[in-house]
């Protein structure tokens, strides 16, 4: 399943070269695949606030071509294989000529708010998510 | 009581002019605030541990001159009122030329982290801090 | 004429307090005055490759309650005045129960990228803009 | 040769886990290398006032334990192999108890500032650099 989120790239965001500062590509991340959930009916707010929280344990980001400010991006969430207990994301970011700029990924462990220990969470909402 | 911080600006934290962004005087602030504090035997994270916590209550900045890239800023702290229910600090930014870029003030509230109800802190640590 | 545009708060824009830092305010009032003027046929990116920038001069935030993760934030953005070198606008900023959450404004001016002197737009473009 | 930082994490870059948030992990990193280079004499403003910038090719990070509000953190830089057209430097991050939390690198381009053409810079200057 692929999924497409649009970020408008902000003023802020762009450095002293006038691209979009690398750092700012894990809050794009963040911004699609939390819309990619939501698109699957899971709210990641929802999730925190029954106690399951998911850290990022790695991420990875190829940078081929510069976002600019007020660029309309597309970010392509995919998730590339089954999750377990951990749930890996894989990004791709065109601009608005379809240019593809950027890749990346991140991988998530879900964890128990309380105990701070990794968990398994049910196949339901696993499932939900794939 | 005047209090320096020194600052050194990052790289992402200007913008396309080539000019400090607007957005980060208040992180500027905040830091320096902060180390005012630690330099009176005041941590904030000592406070919040406590159950104290400050959120803004409103804020206000004037900018004169830019900072640029690389600029080791120093941030001047002032508190300029007995704090009562409420703390104002007011900040003055020079680069390393001794010139006057910006102004500012944060209105800072004590508030019961677990009621999240205001809260009027003691006599003594109000004394630490000024 | 007020103009609403819609943010959906991103998880790196909250604090340990659980809500939205007072710092990123700055950047939901810049990216709504920038759909502001997009909807007036206002480019911002235009004007600044047209040689026009526009630093912000002064700001001001009021803060009553806390915006929180994943709230969908409507931030109202009006111009009270007749903009003349300096155009303000000022903001307001709702949850998703039409609570008023903050207030502030900006005052910008209109400078020659070049010279970095102060300039006087066109009276069509200011007219455009309000 | 490994050069080591120190960073105070300041308040906005914690999230509501009470956690940095991982997006600064890349502003960290920036910090470091520019103070490595300040301390072998390269200052990385001088270089794009000379015309070179240096933009991330890719960059990874792996993340081990939490970093907190108010840690003292230490970031150990190096660079790994000797630079050519590219620039690799590798990082470490540890707490104030000497706890490794994440560690990551970033390989960033020589690139020509007008022609934006990757450039060989200098024998000299790469030999500075490490």
């Amino acid at each position: 399943m692929v999924f497409n989120h649009k970020i408008r790239v902000r003023y802020a965001e762009c450095d002293r070269m006038g691209f979009v500062h690398h750092s700012n590509y894990a809050l794009y991340f963040e911004e699609a695949r939390t819309e990619y959930l939501r698109n699957k009916q899971v709210t990641y707010k929802e999730l925190e606030d029954e106690g399951i929280i998911m850290p990022v344990r790695s991420m990875g980001f190829s940078f081929y071509y510069a976002a600019r400010y007020d660029d309309l991006l597309t970010v392509e969430v995919t998730i590339p294989e089954n999750p377990s207990v951990r749930l890996k994301f894989t990004y791709r970011v065109y601009n608005q000529h379809q240019e593809l700029l950027s890749e990346g990924f991140t991988e998530l462990f879900f964890v128990n708010k309380s105990t701070m220990k990794p968990l398994r969470i049910s196949k339901e909402l696993l499932e939900r998510m794939v």
